[in-house]
């Protein structure tokens, strides 16, 4: 990549560690950005079609950690809160509060709960003290020629955004173009001019708006920072993550229909929404305060994006949610897209043909972002309802032994490999298959009664113990 | 709709009926087409990414007749070719030529060919024979507003179309949109950035490559006209429609896998592949002209596309290929498109409120486009290998007998509904599941070895019949 011209379409962090790879291994590198840059400080904040809390964990340190540089990575991580588990924030059936706290992992590992905008602003502050990385912000692609190796650009007035002021246009030349532009991706888009691309977008039934909970009189946080809050309700539930500034960012997730409820419903009504199925937040968030958050912050969709392949001949690559957007519900939506940067740059560095790299990256990535495409869905449901069923704890809780005390088998729960390791996504989901088959087996092979009888006490001990509230473990003091 | 400015993308068949659907309820049409006008004949004759012979039946038939314009719809029958059915083209163990004739239908309906540009043509002349119809050829859709209702446009050099010569751009205001854009739409992906859109799309392991078969010496057809002739091959096949002109219309479709090994053979390998799984084509088709056009077409994907919803509000909706492309399997794209045209205004003559229109056809006709989607690539086997088996036979036989002797229990095939009637592709499945229900049902009640004696011995005397090679028909003489 010596010398050559690497074109990174998009400035977010995906955008800027794949700039950084790129630099490292010589190329001139050019940054371009539809919005302003971030760190202006006259511009709007962060475009609120992204979240801006979110879970760092070891797919994402692990590729900013390759990059080699450690003064960057601590940097990053100086401005993350460990997180060592949900909080489960419930109300007991004689209208008491409850919280109980499931560990992320039995060996103690944990989440980093940054900024979105703190990380990307580390990120571009590192990209500018480079000779070889040039930015343009406030350029958006508006066309693409993956055969000749050329991009058009226009370059955008501050002050208006429609096509019909035909702001200037400038042609671009590449060697290779990384497009990391997000879910409404312009290089996908061009890019399925030249690439037959598979492709399938889908907009699952949940809305979300965001909050803020401020901080207490004193100044500090209103609730413990060290987990993520969860207030399960069925079909929606609230949720938040810790600040490094004292307040937390919380979330509504929910049905269109509750949406749509609670947009024509009375201050009142939403008012007591929360505090049926939300016990607790309006301590935190005054009433009056939350019903302006709901109604001035907007009430925004989820879409979940598969495609195949991620790159055309040896032009182009897409990556993060431009390749492989996906819900939030595992934490994993940033993580795997600073992973695919580190795999396609180490699939680049080992081959001497950059077309051969990339369609081996391409198959291989496509595999494991579908995987946890797919594993993210399904943990909406596990969050927002199943986290306070017996049967879903009794199988944690089964898994997590075996983790624990019998390491030699191998055995680790899906939400540790996903979140702790760096297996591939796709084996993952083979080696929790096989797991699953096994303890089926076993249960099986153990020929009925004594077995299902001990699980069956256990059951029942456990609804017992959760009827006597034993659960309800105590805030830890600060 | 009196008085409103509807602007319609894309003039191909879809679009001009869609112009011409508005016309008569008063609107002021404005339609905007990226190509030049086919008509011109200094211009390429038509994009080849489009196939040039199509089957024309009732569903497209009949939404030319509801625009109640006689006189168009008998200038358009008069330039198709009735065809009957199938002819299959096989060769015998010993090495001889078969044909098997299979009808489309028991009560003796059939499939119209059809070119494509001349049916586009009698289109296009009837529309500008209008007042109220304006033509803007050679204008690309860059960027459209679904909330302020404008759309523009470039306006394309003749000579060149790239970007960067940055063509004259101009804002057009509407009332209402209607995409009929093709495949790749440009108002699709314009729309997708304002409705929360569901969107499919996959590329089949199947391209296809354009033959000319000429007419014979003396200026006749090379082979009777009345068929759609199959060469089924197993994993791929040969087709032929025939054209006005008495020449016919040939496509072969494979696997990349076949065309990579025919594209990397030589001549004398693609022409004993002709001759090995499509017996007599050289005989009509000389082999050097063959080998001359499989270079010289191109060999183009196929892309199946499915999506939801098929609106946004009440400023725009998409039908046509580019709300539901679909395979050409059941030769049944463009009369899909057609009949959503008249679906589109039956619904927006009924209501008086039109995005309530739009949202109810939306939701209606996503569904009957994804059914005849899915069923369009299922008819690939059906086509490709199939045809062949006596078990498919055997359950066209007796479907086909319910069909004909039993017609007060509504009974009647698939192929039949879809091809031969304007029932909701969706009612077509319902009904065509519930009859396999029956006919399972009855086999089972028969308390087997009766019935399975009997099905055993039609399926042993059918194996028999076709070594005896009784099945081959003599060619009708012309």
């Amino acid at each position: 990549m010596e010398g050559k011209k690497v074109v990174v379409v998009g400035a977010g962090p995906v955008g800027s560690l794949a700039a950084l790879y790129a630099s490292s291994r010589g190329a001139v590198v050019e940054i371009y950005e539809l919005r302003d840059d971030l760190r202006n400080a006259d511009t709007t904040p962060l475009n609120f079609t992204k979240s801006i809390n979110l879970a760092l964990s070891k797919r994402g340190i692990d590729a900013i950690h390759s990059t080699g540089n450690t003064d960057l990575l601590d940097k990053i991580l100086g401005r993350t809160i460990r997180m060592y588990g949900r909080m489960i924030h419930l109300r007991s059936s004689s209208g008491a509060l409850l919280q109980q706290f499931q560990a992320y992992d039995v060996r103690g590992r944990f989440q980093r709960s940054v900024d979105r905008g703190e990380l990307n602003k580390v990120l571009l502050d590192h990209l500018d003290s480079l000779p070889n990385v040039k930015f343009f912000f406030q350029h958006k692609m508006t066309g693409a020629d993956f055969r000749k190796k050329k991009a058009w650009f226009e370059v955008m007035d501050k002050t208006s955004t429609t096509l019909s002021d035909r702001p200037q246009e400038i042609e671009v030349s590449f060697d290779f173009c990384i497009g990391a532009d997000g879910a409404h991706s312009a290089t996908r888009y061009h890019m399925m001019k030249f690439a037959r691309m598979d492709y399938y977008q889908i907009y699952i039934d949940c809305l979300w708006c965001e909050f803020t909970m401020p901080p207490t009189k004193e100044g500090g946080y209103a609730m413990p920072p060290t987990y993520l809050h969860i207030w399960p309700a069925g079909s929606f539930m609230f949720i938040a993550l810790p600040n490094l500034d004292n307040t937390f960012v919380c979330t509504l997730f929910g049905p269109v229909e509750l949406f749509t409820k609670l947009e024509n419903g009375t201050d009142a009504e939403l008012i007591s929404t929360f505090d049926k199925y939300f016990p607790g937040v309006t301590t935190f968030i005054p009433p009056a305060d939350l019903v302006a958050q709901f109604k001035r912050n907007p009430h925004l969709p989820l879409i979940s994006i598969k495609c195949s392949p991620h790159h055309f001949g040896d032009s182009v690559v897409i990556v993060g949610d431009a390749a492989n957007a996906m819900v939030p519900f595992y934490g994993q939506g940033m993580n795997a897209g600073l992973e695919s940067v580190r795999v396609l740059f180490s699939k680049l560095d080992q081959a001497s043909n950059r077309a051969e790299a990339l369609a081996k990256y391409s198959a291989e990535r496509t595999e494991d972002t579908h995987v946890i495409a797919d594993l993210a869905l399904a943990n909406y449901i596990e969050m927002r309802s199943s986290v306070t069923s017996p049967l879903y704890k009794l199988r944690k809780f089964i898994e997590e032994r075996l983790d624990k005390y019998a390491p030699s088998l191998g055995w680790a729960t899906q939400y540790s490999r996903v979140s702790f390791s760096n297996m591939r996504y796709s084996e993952v989901i083979r080696r929790s298959k096989s797991q699953k088959r096994i303890l089926t087996t076993l249960l099986v092979a153990a020929t009925g009664t004594g077995v299902l009888g001990t699980v069956a006490g256990v059951w029942l001990f456990w609804t017992r113990l959760r009827h006597q509230k034993m659960f309800g473990l105590p805030w830890p003091s600060r």
